[in-house]
C-alpha cells in the first residue's frame, strides 16, 4: 500500500500563499462592495472634514477672550447668534461668541468652542465659566483626511469603517477583486442526494453538499453544485474539467473511498499544470486532504468524514478564498478563553483539532470536550468551538487554559 | 440643560435581553436556512448511521478469529470478496473475511474491522498479523443519532454542522425564526446622500447609511433604507411610523445636532408603549444612544459621531437583532491577544472602547492604539479592531496583555 506524504498545515498555507493570485478586479457601486478587497489604492479626492467643525454642543468664540475665566469670574461675552446645521456660519468679533451644534461649523473669527455646560445666556450676553485652548472642541479642515492623501491602500478590506470612510469622501464606487465561485461536487458510490425520502441498503445521505455549500458562502463565495459525479473515471474528469471552467476554485467531497480518492488524484493530475501538490496533511480530522493547483485554479480534495471535511474546509478552503478574494495577509483567529475540563492526547507530530463545548460556571467558561469519531456530525454539532493542539505537544491536561476558535 | 440619565452597557443588554422577543417562524428549505435559529427541537427521524459501517479501509471479520495474531504468528483468514459501496454486504461465516472501505457496510457475521495495513492478501487467503476488539473500526447503526432522539433543540443556530446534520437525515425543510427587517434613517439638517458629487458650505455626507446598511446585512438582517428625514417634526414622526410598520427594528442614524435628537426621543415616545428606556449609556464611544420599545418593535437611536454610531451598533444593533432573529443566549466574543505599545486612560465609571491596530513583532503581536476623535472614520478604519476597558479600570499600561476583539 502506497504511503501518504504528509504535509504541515502551515506548509499547506504558504503554498496556497506561494501558489495562487487575487482574481481580476472589477467596478463596483459602494453599497455592493462590503467584505471586497481593493484592487487599488484610493486618494482622498478633498479634505475631510471639508470645513472647521465643533466637536461638541457649545459656544464658538475667539479663545483668548476666555482666558482666566472661572466659575467665579466668569468671561463675559457677547451673544451673536446661532450657527445653523448644514449652513455657513457668520462671523463673529472679538469680544462675541455664538451659539455652534455638534458638527455645525466654525465661523470666521473664532478658534474654539466651549461647551454649553460651561455657559449661562441671560439676554443677549452668554457667561463663561472656563477657559478654552485654540482649537480646543474644533475639528479642523483636513485633520482627518487631507485631499491627495492615501485615503485605503490596496489590498483593503471594505469592512463598515472604510464603506462610511469612502461615503464620506463621496466615492461612489470603487475598484475591487472579484468574488470568487466555487465549484462543489461529491463522490462515492454509497451517496444519495440528501434530499432522499428512503436510503437503500449501504446507502447514506450526501450531507456534506449543503453543509460545505453553506460555509462556502460564510466565507464569501458564490457556489455552484454539480451534485453527485459518477463512477466512471472519464466521466468524472469530463465533469470536472467543464465546472472548472466557469468556476475559480474546485471542491471535491465525499471521496473517502479508496476510488474516489483516486479518482480526484488522477482528475487534479489531468486537469492542468503543476497538478497534485498535497496528498496529506498532519493534521487530525482532516489528514486525507488534497491540494493541486490546476493551470493557476485551486483544487482542493476534502476528506470523506463529514467532520474531517468541514474542518478541513474551514482553514484551506478560507486561506484559498482569501487568497482569490485579494486578501493579502491571513486574518487574525480570534479565540475564547476557557479551562478544559478533561485530559487530551494528542500524537506528537500532528495539529489536533479538538471539538469542545462551552459551559459558563462560577469559576468562569469551561471547555468540555466533545468526544466521538470523524464520521459523526453530531459531535461537531454539539461542540461551540475547537481546541489546536500543536504538533509538539502531546496533550493538554485538565485545568489548563485553552484557547478555543467559536464555531460559527 | 437636562442632565442624561446614563445606564451601563451590561444594564442595556439586559434591557434588550427582557424587552423584546424572537420573531414569528417560518418554514424553509435547509439550503436556505444557514445562520438561522430552529424555532422547534428536531427529533432523529431514523438512525444515523443507518447501519453498522467500517470506519477505516480494512477486512470485516468476526474479532475471535483474530485473537492473539501478530506479526508472526498472523491469523490465517479465507478472503470472501469485497462490499462495494453503497450495496448490501454478503454474510461471511467464521474463518472468512471481506474486504471493505471506509464507510462501508460491515457484513453479518463480522463485528470489527483490521486496517488493510495490518494484512497482506496472498490468493484467496488474508494474513492478519494484529488482533482487533470486537467492535473496533465499526460504528454501530444508532450510534451518532438513534431515531426518536433530540437531534438538535429549539434555539439551535444552523451552523455548517447542523445543516450537515439534519440533511444526514433527510430533514430538507426545517421550522425557524423569521430574519429581522431593520428601517434605517438617517437625520441631521447638515447630511446630504452620500453619492452627492459636491458640497455646500457646512455641510457633510450621510456616511454613516451605507456602512450602517453593510454592518447590518453581516449581522443578518435586510435593511431598508428611508433615507434623511426632515426637519419637521410631524413629517419625521409620519415616515418613522411608517417605516416601523413594514419593519421589526428602526435604527436613526446621524441625529448629533440637538434638533434631531429631540425629533428622535420625542418620536420614540409617540410611536409606541413604553417607549423610551434608555436617553444615555457609559459608553465611549457612544454616550448619546437612545433604545426604545414602541409596541413591542425595538428603535436605536445612534449617536451622531460615525465611529459612535458604528461602535453602538456593533454591540446593540448586533444584540437586539439577535435576540429578534432567536438567538437564546449572548454569543461567545472571541479575542486576539497582543501586548499594548501606549498607556490609555480610562474615566472611571465608564466602559472605553479603544481602537487600536494589530502589528506582528519578534515578541508576538502588539496592540497600537489609535488615537483620534469618535468623528474620525479615518481612526476606525485603521484599528484592526477594539480593547474594552471595563469601569472599574482607569486605563491599561503599556506593556500590559490586552484582548482584542477583532473588527470584522
Amino acid at each position: 500500500m502506497k504511503l501518504m506524504r504528509v504535509t504541515s498545515p502551515g506548509d499547506v498555507l504558504q503554498i496556497i500563499n506561494e501558489q495562487f493570485r487575487a482574481l481580476a478586479d472589477e467596478t463596483l457601486p459602494l453599497e455592493k462592495a462590503g467584505g471586497r478587497y481593493l484592487a487599488a489604492t484610493i486618494t482622498a479626492p478633498e479634505d475631510i472634514p471639508g470645513f472647521d467643525r465643533s466637536t461638541v454642543d457649545g459656544y464658538a468664540l475667539f479663545s483668548g477672550d476666555s482666558f482666566g475665566a472661572s466659575e467665579s469670574m466668569p468671561a463675559m461675552l457677547e451673544f451673536a447668534g446661532e450657527v445653523l446645521m448644514g449652513k455657513p456660519a457668520p462671523p463673529i468679533n472679538n469680544g462675541q461668541c455664538c451659539l455652534v451644534h455638534t458638527g455645525g461649523m466654525l465661523p470666521a473669527g473664532a478658534d474654539a468652542v466651549v461647551m454649553v455646560e460651561e455657559t449661562d445666556l441671560s439676554g443677549s450676553l452668554v457667561q463663561v465659566f472656563s477657559q478654552v485652548a485654540p482649537a480646543e472642541n474644533v475639528i479642523h479642515r483636513g485633520e482627518d483626511l487631507k485631499m491627495g492623501d492615501p485615503a485605503l491602500l490596496k489590498g483593503s478590506k471594505l469592512r463598515a469603517p472604510e464603506i462610511g470612510l469612502l461615503a464620506s469622501l463621496g466615492i461612489s464606487s470603487v475598484r475591487v477583486h472579484r468574488r470568487p465561485v466555487t465549484g462543489l461536487f461529491s463522490s462515492g458510490d454509497e451517496l444519495v442526494d440528501y434530499n432522499a425520502a428512503t436510503l437503500g441498503p449501504g446507502r447514506i445521505r450526501d450531507s456534506n453538499a449543503p453543509a460545505l455549500q453553506f460555509l462556502a458562502e460564510q466565507l464569501g463565495t458564490e457556489v455552484k453544485h454539480g451534485g453527485i459525479l459518477p463512477d466512471s473515471f472519464d466521466s468524472f474528469l469530463e465533469k470536472s474539467r467543464s465546472m472548472l471552467g466557469e468556476t475559480d476554485l474546485l471542491v471535491f467531497s465525499g471521496g473517502s473511498s479508496v476510488g474516489s480518492r483516486d479518482f480526484t488524484a488522477r482528475t487534479m493530475q489531468e486537469l492542468g499544470k503543476p497538478g497534485l501538490l498535497v496528498e496529506g496533511v498532519s493534521i487530525q480530522p482532516g489528514k486525507p486532504t488534497l491540494l493541486a493547483n490546476c493551470g493557476g485554479k485551486p483544487v482542493l480534495g476534502l476528506p470523506g468524514h463529514p467532520v474531517s471535511a468541514l474542518n478541513i474546509f474551514s482553514i484551506f478552503g478560507k486561506a484559498i478564498i482569501g487568497r482569490l478574494a485579494g486578501q493579502d495577509k491571513p486574518g487574525f483567529e480570534p479565540t475564547v478563553k476557557a479551562v478544559l475540563t478533561r485530559n487530551i492526547s494528542s500524537k506528537s507530530g500532528r495539529t489536533d483539532y479538538i471539538r469542545v463545548r462551552l459551559e459558563e460556571s462560577a469559576e468562569g467558561l469551561k471547555a468540555v470536550p466533545v468526544f466521538g469519531r470523524s464520521g459523526m456530525l453530531r459531535t461537531l454539532a454539539e461542540a461551540d468551538g475547537l481546541i489546536i493542539v500543536p504538533p509538539a505537544r502531546e496533550g493538554i491536561s485538565a485545568g489548563e487554559t485553552v484557547e478555543v476558535r467559536p464555531w460559527e
